[in-house]
C-alpha cells in the first residue's frame, strides 16, 4: 500500500481523536467501530489510546463488501436480522465504564443500488437492536466521539470525475483541514477552538433569545426557541464526568426550538444527502411549528415520504448557528456525509431534540421536555439553510432585536 | 491488491469450509473471526454463506498491528483485561443457534518479541474471558470449523528466505493442496476423503485394542489406550445434529490415551513450536503413563517448564494416526501452526483428552472420564512422533498384535 494519505496528518488526527475528541481516562476501556479501509489510522489511535493509559482498545471493523454480499445474496429472512448480542455486550460495556469512538468512511451511497425494502427493514432491525446501546450514547452517559478517515469510496462520492488517489488526497486534505490537525499543536488548536465556541454559547445562553429571526434569499424565517432552552457548542461533559468533543470537526453552536412556535418560509442552501437520495431545492413554509408547504426541485416525493414518517418529523428539533467561514463551508464540497454537511452552514433539523440541550435536560422527564416545547420523532435530519447573506437576529420575550448573524458571520 | 492468490482457489475454499467444514443450516446465523489480511477469503465465505441460507453472518476481524499496539504502549494494568462482554455475547449467540467459523493466519511468531510476562498474563485473562464461548465449542455444543489464509506475515516465517510474493504463492499452494480445494470439485473430494477416514476410525473402534505399539529410530513406545476410548477422524456430528469438519484441513484418526499406561521411549520427528519457542530433538521416557525424563537439543527450558503446567502436563490426552503420506506431510514444511503441523505426522498430545473420543462420551461426568483413563490439565500439546519409518501394532487384551502402520503407512 502506498502513502496515499499522509501518515503524520493521520497520526495528528488519531493524537486528537483520543486526547480531545475522547479524552480518554487512565484505565478507561475502549470500543472502536470503524471500516476496515480506515484500518491506518485505527493504528494510530490504538496507539495513542494505550499512550493515553487505556485500559483495553476493542476494535470492531467492518466492510463494505462483506456489507454488499449480504444485499446480493442472503434469503428475504436474513433482512430482519440484527447482531443483538454484539450491541448488548456494547452496552454492558458502556456501563463498565468504556468510552466509544466510531470512525466514519463508508461510501455514502454504498446501498443505493441495493433492493430498498431490504434496506429498510435490515435497517430498521438493526436501529431495534442496537437501541440499548445507543440510548447510552444519546444520553451522553459516557465519553464518546466520531470521526473520519477518507476511504476510497467515499472519496469516489464526493469527486466522481478524479481519479482514486487525486479523490482521495482531495478528501484527505478537506477532511484534515476541517478536523484542525493541519498546525504543529492539534490539540491547543482544538483547545482554542473549543473556547471559542464556548464563547459563542455562554454569549447566546446569556441573551435567553426566545426566538431567532432568519433572514436571506428565499428565506424569512422566525424559529422560536424551547422554554429553558441551552446553547451547546464544541467539548461538553458526560454524565461520567469526563469531557470530551463527541464530533470531530465541529463548527455549530445549536439549540432546541420550540415544535410549536416556527413560522414563515425558508429555502434550503444546499442539496440534502437523504440515505444514498438527493433531495435539492427545498423550500418549505412553517406555521405554529409545522410545516403546511413543501416543495424540492429534486426528490421532492422523497421529501414528502420523510415528512410522513412521524407527527414529529414535520417540526423542528434543532436549530444551529454556523459561521460562512467555516473550513467545511470554505472546502464548498458536498460530503454526503452529516458530520461535515451540517458543519458547512446555519442548519435546522426535523424530528427528534436533544434533552442535553435544556437547562439541567438530564433530569427532566419525557413529558416535561415536552411540555417545554421539545419535539420528539422517530428521524433527526438536518439541512442547511446558511450561506454568504445570512441575516440573523435575536428576539427577546420583551421584543427587542438583537444582531446575531450578519452576511454570515457573527456579528459581534 | 495484485491478486497473489488465485481466486478461483479462494473462492473453493471459501465454499468447502462453509458446506463441508460448517454444513451451514438454512437460516443459521455465523460469527466468523478472522485477520483482516484475510479479507479476500472472508468475503467468499460471507457469499457463500449467504447462497447457503445464512441469516447473518457477523465478522469479528482482527488485525496484527493493533495487537502488537498494546503490547508495545500499554500501561502494565492492561494486561488483565480481555474483552468479556465480546466473549460472553459470543456464547449468547451461540445458545441462539449461531455457528462459528474461525479464519487462521496471523503470523505464528506474532508476540515472541514482546515482554513474556505482559504476552502470559494477557493470554491468561482472555483465556478466562473467552471460556463461556469456548465451552461450547470444546462440548461441540455448535457446528464449528477452522480453516486457514495465507498471508503476508505467516508465509514470511514458513518461508523466511523467499521474497513475500513467492512466499505468500507457496504458502497459498501448500494451503490449498492440504485443504483439498485443487480439483473441480473440492465438495465432492471432501466428501470422498471423509468416508476414507470413516472407514479407518471404523476399523479401529471395531478391533478394541487396548494399546498401541509404536517402532521406529528412537522410538520403543506403548501407548494404553482409554477404557471405552472411541476413534474420531474426518466429519463428526455436533450436539446441535449439524456434521461439519472442525478442521480444514484434517488427516488424523484420533482417540484418548489412559492417562498411566504409557510405557517406553519416543523421539519426536519434527521440532515443536511453542508460544514463539521451537523445541527441537524431544526425547522423552514415559513410565506408568509419567513422562520421567525429558530431554530436547534445542529449547529443553521451555520442554521442561511445559511439563510442569500441572500433573496431567506429564501425561498422553491424545494419540493419533496420520499416514506418512498425507498431503501435509509431503509438503515436506513446518507451519508452525497445529492446525497444520499436527496433519503431517503420527502425534501424541500432552495434556487434556477430549470426552467426545469416549463411547457416549457428551453424558460421562469429568469423574467418570477420568476413572476411564481420560486425562486433564490445562494444557495440550500436540507433538509429532510418526515419520516414513514407523510401524504400529494393535494389541489386544488377550495379547495378540495387528499391524496397524507399516513404514509410516496404514497396513491395511
Ligand atoms: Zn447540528
Ligand atoms: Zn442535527
Ligand atoms: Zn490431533
Ligand atoms: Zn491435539
Amino acid at each position: 500500500m502506498t502513502d496515499l494519505v499522509d501518515p503524520a496528518l493521520i497520526d495528528r488526527l488519531a493524537e486528537v481523536a483520543i486526547r480531545t475528541g475522547l479524552n480518554l481516562q487512565e484505565g478507561q476501556d475502549l470500543i472502536l467501530t470503524a471500516p476496515v479501509a480506515a484500518l491506518p489510522l485505527v493504528r494510530r489511535i490504538a496507539h495513542h489510546a494505550y499512550r493515553a493509559g487505556a485500559g483495553l482498545v476493542t476494535p470492531i471493523l467492518a466492510d463494505e463488501a462483506l456489507s454488499l454480499a449480504r444485499y446480493r445474496e442472503a434469503g428475504d429472512h436474513s433482512f430482519d436480522r440484527a447482531p443483538g448480542w454484539l450491541y448488548e455486550g456494547m452496552a454492558k460495556a458502556f456501563e463498565g465504564g468504556a468510552a466509544r469512538m466510531a470512525i466514519v468512511g463508508d461510501d455514502p451511497m454504498l446501498l443505493s443500488d441495493e433492493n430498498p425494502e431490504h434496506v429498510a427493514r435490515a435497517g430498521k432491525a438493526n436501529s431495534i437492536a442496537y437501541r440499548p446501546a445507543l440510548s447510552k450514547i444519546a444520553n451522553f452517559e459516557i465519553n464518546w466521539t466520531i470521526a473520519s478517515y477518507p476511504t476510497p469510496s467515499w472519496a469516489a462520492r464526493v469527486f466522481p470525475d478524479l481519479p482514486e488517489d487525486q479523490a482521495v488526497a482531495k478528501l484527505a486534505e478537506a477532511i484534515f483541514a476541517a478536523s484542525r490537525v493541519t498546525g504543529d499543536d492539534p490539540v491547543g488548536a482544538w483547545a482554542a477552538h473549543n473556547a471559542a465556541l464556548r464563547t459563542r454559547t455562554e454569549w447566546m445562553n446569556g441573551q435567553r433569545f426566545s426566538a431567532l429571526h432568519f433572514q436571506s434569499p428565499g428565506t424569512d424565517l422566525t424559529v422560536g426557541l424551547a422554554d429553558g432552552h441551552e446553547w451547546h457548542g464544541g467539548a461538553s461533559e458526560a454524565q461520567n464526568g469526563v469531557t470530551c468533543n463527541p464530533n470531530i470537526p465541529t463548527e455549530e453552536v445549536f439549540t432546541t426550538p420550540h415544535a410549536a412556535r416556527t413560522q414563515g418560509t425558508v429555502r434550503a442552501t444546499k442539496p440534502l444527502s437523504h440515505q444514498g437520495s438527493l433531495i435539492d431545492g427545498i423550500e418549505v413554509r412553517f406555521e405554529d411549528g409545522r410545516i403546511t408547504e413543501a416543495r424540492a426541485t429534486r426528490g421532492e416525493a422523497v421529501l414528502q415520504k420523510l415528512l410522513d414518517s412521524d407527527e414529529g418529523a414535520r417540526r423542528l428539533g434543532e436549530v444551529a448557528l454556523v459561521p460562512h467561514g467555516s473550513p467545511i463551508s470554505q472546502s464548498g464540497l458536498l460530503f454526503y456525509n452529516t458530520l461535515y454537511d451540517e458543519n458547512a452552514a446555519c442548519h435546522i433539523a426535523l424530528g427528534q431534540c436533544y434533552s442535553k440541550c435544556f437547562l439541567d435536560g438530564a433530569s427532566l422527564s419525557e413529558e416535561q421536555i415536552a411540555a417545554q416545547g421539545g419535539n420528539s420523532s422517530m428521524i433527526h435530519v438536518d439541512w442547511m439553510i446558511g450561506g454568504a447573506e445570512t441575516d440573523i437576529d435575536g428576539i427577546k420575550d420583551d421584543g427587542t432585536r438583537v444582531p446575531v448573524f450578519r452576511k454570515g458571520e457573527w456579528a459581534a
